[in-house]
Parts: C-alpha cells; sequence; structure tokens
C-alpha cells in the first residue's frame, strides 16, 4: 500500500516548482496537519495555472491521507487570462481596462508631433496575448488605437516587423505611431540573443521574460533611425485597482461565494470554478465547474480566427472583450487618493 | 541699427535648441508673418523652462520688429515642477496624484510576500525632484510608501544606496521594498558607465536620462542577490488624464484666463503668469506675473529644508504638495473607457 510518503515521491517532480522555496516534503503534509489543527475541511485556492495545479496535488495528496474528509476547489485569477474551459478568469477584464485606458492615453501623448517616432509598448502575458490584444479596445471611444499589435500567438519576424513599422511610419505621414507588443513574443523563434533580458525565474520556476520592447526598440532607432520609446507596463497592469472593472469586481465576488457553495456546501474537491458567457448582448455569464486536471499547466491562447493575417486584433476579439471592462466602481477618495481596505484593521 | 537678421544672429546661440528641427533663421520671423497675416496680436506659450525661453526671445523679436504691437505671454506648465517664481506649474499636481496612486498601489503587489525583493521604481524630473517626492504622498492614506526616495537633488553615492537597500531589507524581516529613484539621479558624480541608458535627445537638445532604475537593479542583484525588479513610470505618468487632480484642472483653466486678461486685454509682453500660495489651510492661491527672463531655462529644485538627510522627503514637503493632488473630476465614461474630447470634431 502506497504511504503519504511515497505518494508524494511519485509526485515529486510535479510539486517541485511549488516547493523550491520551501522544502518539498513536508508542504502538502503541513497543509493537512493545518487544516485539522483549524478544524477546516475546505480549502480555496485563487490562481492562475500554476496554482491550479497545486490545488490538483493538494486534492489527489488529501484525497489518498483522508478520503472524503476534505474539499479542495480552484478559483480562477490571472490577468493573463489563459486558464482553459472557462471563458475567461477574475482579474483580466480590470487589467484589460487599465490596459486599454493606458493606451487610448498614450495615444494622446505618442501621436501628437509631426515628427517620425515609434513608441513600443510591451504587455503583460507569458503565453498568451489576451492583455496585448486589450491595448485595441482603445479604438473603441474613436482613438486610432496601436498600430500595430504583436499578440505571442504570432509567428514573430523581426524583418516583418520592421518593415511594419516602415510602412505604419510612411501610411502616417511620419508621425508618431504606437506599437503593443506581448511579453511573451517569440522574435525568429528566439534565435536572437536577447542580452537585454532579465534572467530571473518566479516562484514557478518560468523564466521571466521582460525586455522585448527594450529590445525592438533598439533594433528600431537601429535600423530606422527615428525616435523611439520603449516601455513596460509592468506591474501597474495587474496593481491599478483604482481603474477596475466592475463587471470584473462582481464576477470576482459571486464566483467566490459560487466555489463556497461547490466545496464547503456540496463537498466537492478537485475541481475548479468556472465562468460560462452565455451571450454577449446583453452580456450574460452563468458559473460552473470543471476537473482541475483539464486546467491545470495548460494554456489558452488566443484562437487562430480571433487574429487577423496582420498584426492586430479583429471584430470578434473585440466582441469577446468589450463587454468585460463595462463599469466603474465607486473608489472611495481621501486626501486625493483612493482609499485601501485595510485587512489588519478589520481582526 | 540693428536688423532683424542681426538680431537673431545675436541671440542665435540661445535660439539654436529651439531650431534644431526647422531652418534656424526663418521661425521667429516666420511667427512674426503668421501673426500678421491672421490678425492675431496675442501669442500664448504653455511650456517649461524651455518653452519660457521662446517666450523670452519671441517677445524681444518682436519687441524689436514691431513695438508694442504684439504681446507674448507664457503660461507655465510641466510635470516637472521645475519653473522659477510660480508655487507650483499646473500638470505637476495631476502627475503628482497619479504617482501618489500609483505607489499605494504597486505597495499591494512588492510588499505582500515574505521574500527579500527590491522594487526600483523610476519616475520623471531630470532636474528637479518634486514627483519623485510625491511618490511618498502614498503615506497619506495609511500605506507605507516607498522604503526609500531618492529625489536627484540629493548626492548619490552608490556604496550608501547599497547600504539603505540593506538596511531596509533586515529592518523589513526580509519582506518586499519599494524605492523610488529620479531619473535625474547623478550617480557618484556619474562617474559610472551608464551603458544601459538611451542616448538620445529631446528637441531642445537635451539628453534623455532614462534608465536610472535598470541601471541600479542590475547592480542591487549582483551584490545583494535577491530578487529585483525596476519600472518606469515614463510617458503614464503625464498621460494619465482619468487620474487629473480637480485643482490641477481648475488651476490649469484659470491661469489659461488671467494670462488671456494679462496679454490681450492689458497688452503686458515678455511675461509668465504665476501661481502664488497665499495659504495651505485650507488652500488658498492667487494669480500673478513675473519677467519671463527671471524664469526661462531655470530650474527651481526641491529647497534643501524640504529633504531630509535620509532618502526621504519630510513633513514640510507632504505639506507642500497634498493641497495640490485634492479633487477628482467627474471623468465620463463609454464602453467602459474615459471619453476624450476631440477637438477636430469642434471645428
Amino acid at each position: 500500500m502506497q504511504t503519504p510518503a511515497s505518494f508524494l515521491g511519485s509526485c515529486r517532480k510535479k510539486l517541485e516548482p511549488f516547493n523550491k522555496y520551501e522544502p518539498y516534503n513536508s508542504t502538502y503534509e503541513q497543509i493537512w496537519k493545518n487544516l485539522i489543527k483549524n478544524e477546516i475541511d475546505s480549502f480555496f485556492y485563487i490562481g492562475g495555472n500554476d496554482s491550479m495545479d497545486t490545488v490538483l496535488n493538494l486534492s489527489k495528496f488529501l484525497n489518498f491521507v483522508a478520503p472524503n474528509q476534505f474539499n479542495v476547489i480552484g478559483i480562477p485569477k490571472t490577468i493573463d487570462n489563459d486558464l482553459q474551459v472557462t471563458d475567461h478568469c477574475p482579474g483580466f477584464a480590470s487589467a484589460a481596462k487599465f490596459v486599454a485606458t493606458t493606451f487610448l492615453e498614450l495615444e494622446r501623448d505618442c501621436k501628437v508631433y509631426k515628427k517620425p517616432a515609434v513608441t513600443i509598448v510591451e504587455v503583460m502575458g507569458r503565453d498568451a496575448g489576451w492583455l496585448t490584444a486589450a491595448s485595441g479596445l482603445s479604438r473603441l471611444n474613436g482613438g486610432t488605437g496601436p498600430n500595430l499589435i504583436y499578440c505571442c500567438e504570432r509567428k514573430f519576424s523581426l524583418n516583418e516587423f520592421l518593415n511594419d513599422v516602415e510602412t505604419e511610419l510612411s501610411c502616417n505621414s511620419n508621425e508618431g505611431i504606437l506599437i503593443s507588443v506581448s511579453e511573451g513574443v517569440t522574435i525568429d523563434n528566439e534565435t536572437i540573443d536577447r542580452t537585454n533580458q532579465m534572467n530571473y525565474f518566479d516562484e514557478f520556476g518560468h523564466k521571466q521574460k521582460s525586455g522585448v520592447a527594450q529590445y525592438l526598440q533598439k533594433i528600431v532607432a537601429n535600423q530606422i533611425k527615428c525616435k523611439t520609446r520603449s516601455l513596460e507596463l509592468s506591474l501597474l497592469q495587474r496593481s491599478a485597482s483604482h481603474l477596475a472593472s466592475q463587471v470584473d469586481l462582481n464576477e470576482a465576488f459571486n464566483i467566490g461565494r459560487f466555489a463556497v457553495e461547490k466545496g464547503y456546501v456540496e463537498k466537492l474537491t478537485g475541481k475548479m470554478t468556472t465562468i460560462e458567457r452565455i451571450q454577449n448582448q446583453p452580456y450574460l455569464i452563468k458559473f460552473g465547474t470543471v476537473d482541475v486536471e483539464l486546467v491545470a499547466n495548460k494554456v489558452k491562447k488566443i484562437p487562430s480566427d480571433m487574429l487577423p493575417e496582420k498584426p492586430d486584433i479583429n471584430n470578434e476579439l473585440i466582441s469577446y472583450l468589450e463587454p468585460l471592462i463595462q463599469g466603474q466602481p465607486n473608489i472611495v477618495y481621501e486626501n486625493g487618493l483612493p482609499v485601501h481596505l485595510n485587512l489588519n484593521s478589520l481582526i
């Protein structure tokens, strides 16, 4: 018969990234002990595809050591929006609203001068370009939006990129052009030496890919000889709560409540809650659940029929994105700044 | 007697940067001709210390070629807030509100993990650290703010910086720390080779100094060996109209109206309009004018009595900044995004 230790041993490979900063064989056992000690039977884990792998393994582990006693439920949350099965992920819509608003505002800065200039903006998304695509939403209110949108699902050729930039500059009478690019773009199948990129790894062992915009900027400056700038939306796109989408906030709250129903009340385990879109106009969704193994460690990229041949997004993708960024929460301001809730002050 | 051409010749050195992209000796003459052609007698120029140099020279030129016929008035506008005489500059307060809000939000991202990490954020300000100082306003609503604030008025020693970072990491039990730094910081009197910096020049011939945060990040990563990140607020801090300060918007509108009174109505020329702060609580200002030569090409740095010895800001600086970021304008949203006014649609 398998012991808890040997079970953990068989999971070792999968668990390793999770345990990079903690002794490997104690993590799940410690969670188990803490659940018993605190008389907790339901465990909710909020996150992306790595977190869903944790949900998968923890639910397997707990089911092995104490069958039918614990309920482990994953709740999707990632600005990358790259979880399988669910229509979209809480958190994404607010980040998308920030990205779209920011591109709308950058247009005011980058396209007003009668001089050729190229501004390249790097948007988060290691494996999927959903958030980069949201830069195109800046066109909804009459803006021209980014001239070029490079989601990481597209094959990226440096020569084609330089041609695109030159074409856009000449089509726009050598005025400024604005470009959005996914941080995860693979340039010429990554044969280029990305010396500008930071070589550090996140807590799940993924190489951080930031630096694409700066890399491209240097090439444009060198080849096209005009003013070039690069910027990264960096942490701001996942932190800007003052620009949250009300649709997102409602869904985030309600999918949490739904998870409690499924885990704590109905005693499901090894599931992730999902959002299913029923219709776009008016926008209507319902929640569901899925076996978390169908989500863990998988990536949902933008489907090819949502991306046109040129570096841009199409109407289908806009229709998918638009309902998500609707509604502005009533942000409370004091001293000229948003008030953040301090959970410690509530205890 | 001096001719227009010889007058321009005598100004040549001063005018040169302005004329970098246009034939030197035609600019002011062309403005003059256009004013006559369009029956315009009042010229308002909005900008920073370079723009005030233009106001100075244009007013001199017009007064030379057509005495008492034209009124040239400068109106301050710079997020750098570095114009002499005026208490502060329209535009700065909104950028300061964006910077303070962003640091408040970055704190949620950077200080929540129980792991040592250093996040270095570069804030605009080539010659003055006002906007960097505004990062400290994030403490107004109970936040801890940046652990370290390096305005460019401070002498910046790399060794002291590394000591500061290590001290902050150990004081905060090796949790994440957040640092703000002016783009214009001079590291060890600039003896360091800033190979990461972009070597391009703006339209006034100033070398762009972006890249300090990334430069420092690499050194911290190398010397202190913990997770490090750098980001630049870049164009966002001067574009984020959705986070404008209502105080700033009111002052911007009213100082424009005041300038029209002084130029078009009272026929003053060679002046810049100013804001004079009468008191802080309640905040009260009045407008005035100053000879533009007292402002042109000069820089108002943060006075030394507003900066403590450690890399931080003091209460006096907070009292100066706080009234400026008050009030939120009623931003109109459509399709989930702010609506921008299109001047072309009004014509």
